[in-house]
C-alpha cells in the first residue's frame, strides 16, 4: 500500500479512514449499492488532516516530566487529533468533518512492560484517565478518548512501542510477544520456524496482538469459533495495582480461569503488555470452493451439517441472498459468477453463496473441500469452483476500502455482530434485519452472513447501507444500531462477537448479561483499577 | 455393581472407599505392588459404618425449621458421618479408622434452584458455613466439612436432589441439566436423540455434572485437553448474593468470560444449579491400539508429533517404563502382553506403552488409529493390537478398586497431577518423580503417565505407592504431597489439572498463581460471597 491510512499513523488522501486501495479501485459493489440507494446526496469533501484543531492539552509540565521518565510523550496537535477516535462508522464521519474532540492530552509511548507500569503510576499521581490504544482499528469505540469525567486529563497509552518478539518455542509451538506487535510482524518472526499463528481478523495488516486479546478478536479462517481465546496460554497485564502475571497453565485446572477475564476486557483492567500464543505449522497448500444454494435456509442446513459432522473447513461463510447478489457484483465479469448467474436464471431465485476455504499440508485442503462439497449434496448447490474463495481471501481490506468510498458517496454503512445456537439463528437473523430495515426506512439495503460455524452455533453479521442524512449521520447511525441491539436482546442473542463492546454498546452490556454478572465485572475492575482510571466508559457503562 | 460404595450413599463391605469390585477381584497389579514393597504391615481391619460417631449436631431447631422450608434436612449420625470427607487417600484412611470429625451439622438437599437460593439465605441468617457436595468423589478435599472457623455451624448442600434433565436441543446439540445429574443419567437422556456428552472422568459412574463443572474435570477420551470447559455454554450459579445467570453466548465476545470463572471455582462462589452442555453425535464404532516404545522418551516424541500433526485420537495415554511394567501385570496372561514381553526380552528394555483409542462413525476410528500408528513409524514401536486399548476403556473403576485393596493391605497410594508444555514436560516429570522417591524413601514405587496431548502440551499424572506407616499415614502422605508440589512449582508447572485444588492444595495456590492473581480470586469471591460462607478453606487458603 503506497499511501498508508490513519490506523498506521500516516497521512494519505483518505487519512480519515482505512486509506486508499492500491490502484484507487473499489470493486463493483460500490456502484450497485449506490444504484440501489438511488444515488444519495454526497457530503462535502473531507477535511484535510492539517485542518484538525484539538482542544489545548491540559497536561501539566510536571506531569509531562513524570511521564517522560517512562515513555515517549507526544502532545502535538496532529498526534492528539489522530488518536481521538477509532475506526467505526461514526469515527470516520467525525474525522472527515475535521472534528478532533474530545482529544487526549497526550500520547504516551512506553517501550517496556516496566515502562507501562511506571506510566500508570504517573497517571495515577496526576489524576489522569488512561486509554490504551494499539492500531486504533476498533469498530465499537473501544479506544475513544472520551469519558474523562471529573479527572484532570486523559492520556492515550500507545502500545505500539512494545514491539519485541520475546521468544519462539518451536518444540511447544508457542511465541511470546509484546502487545504492540502487529499481525504481519508476528507472522514474519515465526515463519522461519515453519510456524504460523493463523489468526487474521479483518484488520490483520495493522492491528496488534494486544488489541486482539483486549477485544477477543476472531479470525474467519482459523476454524471453529476462530477466537483468539483458543490461542492465548499466558499474558502479562499492567494494571494500576501492579503486574498481573497469568502464567502458562496449558490445560487449566488451577481453579478459575483468569486469562479469560483479561481477554475481552478492552483496556478497562489495565494494559496488556505481553502475550504467549499457540502456533500451528505453516500451511503449505490452500483450497477453496463456492457453492450456490437455492436459498439461505438451504445453505444454513448444509452448513450446520458440515459443522456437526466435523467437515467444516478452516473458513466457511454463508451469505444471504442480498449479500450474494452484492458479491456477484464484486466479482464483476468473472467467468464463475457469470456462469452461475446464467444457471441461476433458470431457477428464478438469487441463491445463497457458501464460501469454503481450507489450508494445511499438501493434499489435505483439497480433500477436505471435496468432502465438504460432497456432504452438501442433499441441498444440490451449484458448484462455482475455487475462484470465489480465492477472491475472498485475496484482499482482506476490500471491505474497508469499500466503506471509505461509500462514506465519501453519502452512504451510512455499519455492521452489527451477534451469534447464536443453530436453533435460534434463523429468528435472530430475521429480527435484526427487520429492525435495521425498520429503523432506516426506504431506501436501505440490509445484508447478512453466517460464519464461525461450530457444532452448536455460529456467528451472524448484519450490514446495513442507507443514505447517510448529511449533518445528522450520527443520530441516524445511533438509531439504527439501537434498534438492532434491542432486536438481538429480544431474541436472547449476544450483543457482540469479535469486535467487542467498546463505548458503543457499553450501556447495553448489563441488560445483556444481567445485573449479577455486570456487578461481578465491576468488582473485577475495582480490584485491578480501584480509582477507575482505565479506559473510562468502555465495556460496562456507569449506571448501566 | 451389587454393593454400592460410599459415594453413592450405600453401605457395603468397603463402604469407606469406592466399593467392592463386582466379583471381588482386583487385577494383577495388586500382588506385584505388594511384592515390590516387600509386603508392608497390614493395618487393623476397617471400622464398620455403624461404629461412626460424629460430634453432636449444633444445628438450632429454628435453623432446621428455616432450612426445611427449602429442602430436605438430614441430621442423622450416619448421614453426617458419611459426608465428612471426599474420596482422597487421607479421607479413606480416616474413614477406615472410624473417624467422623469434623462433621457437618446437617445435610440439606434442595430440589430446585430456588430451593438452593432459599437454603443459602437461611444459612446466612443462621451464620452457617456451606459445603456444596455432589457425589463426594473429590480427590483433593474439595468437599471436606472443614473450615468452619468462628461460624455457628456448617451444613452440606447435597446437590443430588437437583436431578432433572431440563432440555435437550438436538438441533444445536445441547442439553440443559440440573447440577446433581450423574454421568450415566445424562447419557441415557441424550442417547434417544443419538447424542452423547462424551465426557467421562474416572469417577463418571457416580460423579455429577455440577461436580465436573465445579472442579473443571477432564475426560481422558474426549480429545484435546478433554476439559469440561470446552463443553459448557451457560450455567446458573446460586450465590449468597443471588442467582448468577451466565447465559448462552456460544462464541463469546461480550467482554470477559465469566463462565470460565465459575468453572473450577470449587463451590467457593456458590452452588452450581444448572448447566448447558454441548453434545456430540453418539459414536457408532470404536478402535484402539497399544504401541510399545523402546523408551518413554521415544514415546513422548511420537505423542507430540501425533498431537501437533492433528493425528492424536480421542484418547491417548503414554505410560512410563514402571507404569508399563505394572500394566503388564494388570493384563495378566493375555496373549498380547505375553507376546510383547517375549519380544521385548530380546531388546533388553522394559519399554513404554502408548494406549490409543478412538470412537466415531463407522470406519472413522479404525482409519484414525491406522494413521496414528503409521505416524509413529520413526520410533519403531511394537504393535500390541487392540487388546490393550479395549482393556483400558472397559473398566474405568479398576484403579479405584485397586486403591481400596492397597489401602487394606497397608499401602499409601496417591496421584499428583500437573501439566506442562512439551518443552518443560520431561524435566517436570523427572522432578516430581524424584521428589516423591526422596520423600517416601525405600521401598517406594513411583509411576507416571502423560495424557491429554494438545499441540502445545499435555497433562502428567504421577502415582506413588509405599508402605503406609500405620498410625502416621496422614503425615507421611502430606510430606510426599508437599514434596511433589514444591517440585512442580520449582519447574513452573501447574499444581493441579483435572482434580482441582480443594483443601489439599489451597495453601499452594497463591504461590503458584502469584499474589495479584490470588488477590483477584479473593475479590471475586467477596463480590458473590461477601461474608465468606461458601466452602471455607478450599481453593485459596486464608492468608496464603
Amino acid at each position: 500500500m503506497s499511501v498508508a491510512g490513519l490506523a498506521s499513523g500516516g497521512i494519505g488522501a483518505r487519512w480519515w479512514g482505512w486509506g486508499d486501495a492500491p490502484d484507487g479501485h473499489v470493486d463493483g459493489r460500490l456502484d450497485e449499492i449506490l444504484n440501489l440507494l438511488g444515488a444519495p446526496p454526497r457530503p462535502p469533501p473531507a477535511a484535510g488532516a492539517d485542518q484538525l484543531a484539538p482542544p489545548a492539552s491540559r497536561l501539566l509540565e510536571t506531569a509531562r516530566g513524570a511521564l517522560l521518565r517512562h515513555a515517549e510523550v507526544d502532545v502535538s496537535a496532529l498526534g492528539r487529533s489522530l488518536a481521538c477516535f477509532g475506526s467505526a462508522y461514526p469515527d470516520l464521519v467525525r474525522r472527515r468533518r475535521g472534528e478532533a474532540s474530545p482529544a487526549p492530552d497526550a500520547i504516551v509511548r512506553p517501550h517496556t512492560a516496566d515502562g507501562v507500569i511506571g506510566t500508570l503510576r504517573a497517571c495515577a499521581d496526576y489524576d489522569l484517565a488512561v486509554v490504551p490504544r494499539g492500531a486504533g482499528t476498533s469498530l465499537v469505540g473501544g479506544a475513544d478518548a472520551s469519558g474523562i469525567g471529573q479527572r484532570s486529563g486523559l492520556v492515550v497509552i500507545d502500545t505500539t512501542g512494545l514491539r519485541r518478539v520475546l521468544d519462539v518455542d518451536p518444540i511447544s509451538r508457542r511465541a511470546t510477544v509484546e502487545a504492540g506487535v502487529p499481525g504481519p510482524v508476528l507472522e514474519a518472526a515465526v515463519r522461519e520456524h515453519g510456524l504460523s499463528l493463523g489468526h487474521a481478523p479483518g484488520s490483520f495488516e495493522r492491528s496488534t496482538v494486544g488489541g486482539w486479546v483486549a477485544t477477543g478478536s476472531a479470525s474467519a479462517d482459523a476454524g471453529g469459533d476462530g477466537s483468539i481465546r483458543q490461542l492465548v496460554t499466558g499474558l502479562r497485564l499492567a494494571s494500576p495495582v501492579g503486574m498481573l502475571e497469568l502464567h502458562d497453565a496449558p490445560l487449566g485446572g488451577e481453579g478459575p480461569d483468569l486469562t479469560g477475564l483479561v481477554i475481552g476486557s478492552e483496556g478497562t483492567l489495565g494494559v496488556i503488555c505481553e502475550v504467549t500464543l499457540r502456533l500451528r505449522r505453516r500451511p503449505g497448500a490452500q483450497a477453496g470452493c463456492g457453492l450456490l444454494f437455492r436459498s439461505f435456509a438451504d445453505g444454513l442446513v448444509a452448513l450446520r451439517r458440515l459443522a456437526q459432522d466435523g467437515l467444516v473447513p478452516l473458513a466457511a461463510r454463508l451469505c444471504d441472498e442480498d449479500e450474494t447478489r452484492l458479491w456477484m457484483h464484486a466479482a464483476g465479469a468473472e467467468d464463475a459468477a457469470r456462469g452461475a448467474r446464467t444457471r441461476l436464471a433458470g431457477r428464478g431465485a438469487p441463491g445463497a453463496l457458501l464460501l469454503l476455504a481450507d489450508a494445511g499440508s499438501a493434499g489435505t485442503p483439497g480433500r477436505r473441500i471435496e468432502a465438504a462439497v460432497a456432504a452438501c449434496a442433499a441441498e444440490a448447490p451449484i458448484e462455482l469452483g475455487d475462484e470465489p474463495a480465492r477472491r475472498w481471501v485475496a484482499l482482506p481490506a476490500r471491505d474497508a476500502w469499500l466503506r471509505d468510498a461509500l462514506i465519501d458517496a453519502g452512504v451510512l454503512v455499519d455492521t452489527v455482530e451477534t451469534a447464536g445456537s443453530w436453533k435460534v439463528l434463523p429468528a435472530l437473523r430475521e429480527a435484526v434485519v427487520a429492525a435495521l430495515v425498520g429503523a432506516l426506512g426506504n431506501p436501505a439495503l440490509v445484508t447478512s452472513r453466517v460464519a464461525h460455524a461450530t457444532p452448536d452455533g455460529a456467528s451472524l453479521a448484519v450490514t446495513c447501507f442507507a443514505p447517510a442524512a448529511e449533518g445528522a449521520e450520527l443520530e441516524r447511525w445511533r438509531a439504527a444500531r439501537s434498534a438492532a441491539l434491542a432486536a438481538i436482546l429480544g431474541q436472547g442473542g449476544q450483543i457482540a462477537h469479535a469486535n467487542g463492546i467498546g463505548s458503543h454498546s457499553a450501556r447495553w452490556l448489563a441488560r445483556a448479561r444481567g445485573r449479577t454478572a455486570a456487578g461481578l465485572l465491576r468488582a473485577l475492575k475495582s480490584e485491578l483499577d480501584p480509582v477507575g482510571m482505565m479506559n473510562p466508559g468502555k465495556l460496562v457503562a456507569e449506571g448501566a
